[in-house]
């Protein structure tokens, strides 16, 4: 099996940290979201104890609720003490409506408009990312008038090539995120920053991308943003006293992906930081990650129901199943490639090779191409693999088909954490 | 202006169908969805007149929703004696939330699951495109179980290129749509739906794919299907009284798009399927089209607000708005090229060449890339035109980002059709 949470039981079912997947399809329906829970646990604690130790004291990671983002995660976010970041107000209304603290929350995106702005004041975020000038002017007016003083941190765009696909690659120059160091402009943001009233500058933020399996990117990217950070401290005064290297590790998603130790790459990151602050002669700050996709990619599976096999003789295999595109767009997107496998034929041999198809009435709905699964027929569930993160974040309702329930797994128990969309639902805001 | 509907007033704004659209940004706020009714019903008459006049008796048009469904739209086409095509139930609940009337429903979809079908034969649909063996089984058993008999059509593959992207090509014989012909499978499926007790065969279907700016692509597969409709009445003796060429035609989303004249196509197109049924000795059926994309999309216009304007010296100027793949995902999923102007600076230059940038964190995340605008600032408000097909349709809550409003412009006046989604809304289903 791709990864040790996911296993086969004795009645040859695919099982998700140990519960019954065919079981779990019959009692909640499909399309079906499942999440194992304590792999979710395991990976925040991991993460968040691995930077404490090998960054140093006050450094940490935030939860990259993009990835995954409902009630329940930003309960279990808070229950293993880890940060979040949101990137909308959207999220972060959610993460409110969980209980989840709001000081502990960290604001994203590259166009916040002074809505979102003074609706993350009115309810208090910990930092705002502040991504452009235009935002840092608009933050400070609308604080001002709100008699606020609100803690900021700079998003700054380090050049670097992360070697993932473009679509997820955001710290090269030409990005619609930060602001250039390179170019001048990172130094002209920090002087603004520092001249402005309401806000409180406390370092700098910068993200490479995601889908990393490597060390050398971020230690790259440390190089340059504590040099940025010297830098600061020399011309302007500003000692930094959070650096924020966004972003976490890969995730394998197919047997031929790389693996990574994610504690291990921590530790190297974290010895190259305490020399590159030793040869900058600066005083370490907190150093934080934001993993998103490594907290929950690999705890996901999706469960659909199959409705045709087609043979086209010569051609190739069609398996329709009952959801698609609308659940999981991420191969009609970038191409993205899965594993499946049919859940209640888990133990026996992958001969089939096929196209999983959609149920969209659009060409491009597929699961993916070339895909070796078992035998397939109307009934059977189809399971795949490592869909924790973008998945349900990315859902649509293209062709008003309604997005599937979530539900959570955890010593041997499962529970609804979001209810399938009902049609109700679909039409609610039409007049 | 690139579509007779677009104009500039005397304050330089940008008009839809002579409404401000600078002044409905601020009544409704962006992002905001726009479409002009006025054109909506001058395409469904277009379309029903001239296939009625030069297919003949009984012929006619469904409009296929999936383009844009909302209630709306569902009474629109009632109010237009227009039938419509629906792709799942979440499509045919909304027509019957409308009141729409359901005889005049086809029902579509590569794969209806047992429910599914059982839910539009409670509700009674017109016809079902029967997609697959399984569908026709299933179909039958259900409807026999309770007691109905189900008028359908079968959907066939006729292996037709349409010269249009992949994604969106329908009719080739690599398709996961349909039965195909050439493997004598669409002969089969035929001969097992005379067959049976629960099912009326009324003729076949096929669709080509979507942007066909030709009619002989159309010509091409109605020569395929009617051959298919006579080999079927000599072997079977069965004679289709309905042939459903599926689709409809292109339209110009840039100034560098080919322009068709509707009604000529269709008279052309006629004139061909008179001969082909002579050619064949068959008594002409009645020959419908689907067209969903020519009836709304250049109807509508997105209008966003800009809020940051980048220029990285050297690479590129960004302008990021408060929308993107959100609310229209076209250019992430196939690099469609989309028009763009400064709605308040209408009458202006376009002298900046810039990426559009949406406001998700994901790089991917843009409306087009050497885009040519007037020159931009925080606060414009930005029109990106022919946004009426598959925007709204394929919209999702990516990043937790609401749906926009959606208003309908016609006569003077406008009014809101599909509400703002609320950030209660984004949670509504969490637990």
């Amino acid at each position: 099996m791709l990864h040790k949470n996911y296993g086969i039981n004795e009645n040859g079912h695919l099982t998700l940290c140990g519960a019954d997947t065919v079981m779990l399809a019959k009692k909640y329906g499909t399309p079906l979201y499942l999440m194992d829970e304590t792999l979710v646990r395991e990976r925040m604690r991991m993460y968040r104890k691995a930077t404490e130790k090998y960054f140093g004291n006050g450094s940490g990671i935030h939860y990259a609720s993009k990835a995954l983002s409902c009630k329940e995660m930003y309960r279990i976010a808070a229950d293993e003490h880890v940060n979040v970041d949101v990137v909308s107000i959207g999220e972060l209304y959610t993460a409110k409506a969980a209980g989840y603290p709001l000081d502990h929350v960290c604001f994203h995106g590259n166009n916040k408009t002074d809505e979102d702005i003074e609706s993350a004041l009115a309810v208090g975020v910990g930092e705002f990312m502040v991504d452009s000038f235009e935002e840092l002017r608009a933050l400070d007016t609308i604080a001002g008038r709100m008699g606020k003083v609100q803690r900021i941190m700079l998003r700054i765009t380090p050049n670097i090539d992360p070697h993932t696909q473009k679509a997820i690659s955001t710290g090269e120059l030409d990005s619609k995120f930060g602001t250039p160091i390179s170019t001048g402009q990172a130094e002209k943001l920090t002087e603004l920053a520092l001249s402005l009233d309401h806000v409180v500058l406390e370092g700098f933020h910068s993200h490479i991308g995601s889908q990393t399996f490597e060390s050398e990117p971020f230690i790259e990217q440390a190089e340059v943003m504590l040099e940025f950070t010297a830098d600061m401290k020399k011309k302007l005064g500003f000692e930094a006293s959070k650096v924020n290297l966004g972003g976490g590790f890969g995730v394998a998603y197919t047997e031929s992906d790389p693996r990574v130790d994610y504690v291990e790459n921590i530790a190297a990151i974290g010895k190259e930081i305490e020399r590159i602050c030793k040869k900058y002669s600066l005083k370490k700050p907190a150093i934080f990650m934001e993993p998103g996709r490594s907290i929950v990619a690999d705890a996901g599976i999706t469960l659909y129901t199959v409705g045709s096999v087609k043979e086209i003789e010569g051609v190739r295999t069609y398996v329709s199943v009952d959801g698609g595109m609308t659940d999981n767009p991420r191969y009609a997107l970038y191409g993205s490639k899965y594993t499946a496998l049919i859940a209640n034929k888990a133990s026996e041999l992958k001969t089939l090779n096929c196209t999983i198809a959609g149920r969209c009435c659009e060409s491009g709905d597929m699961i993916g191409e070339n895909m070796l699964i078992q035998p397939a027929e109307r009934g059977d569930i189809l399971a795949v693999l490592v869909t924790g993160a973008y998945n349900y974040s990315m859902a649509s309702n293209y062709n008003r088909v309604p997005r599937p329930a979530m539900v959570f797994v955890r010593d041997g128990s499962d529970r609804l954490v979001v209810r399938r969309e009902s049609f109700e639902d679909l039409y609610r805001n039409d007049i």
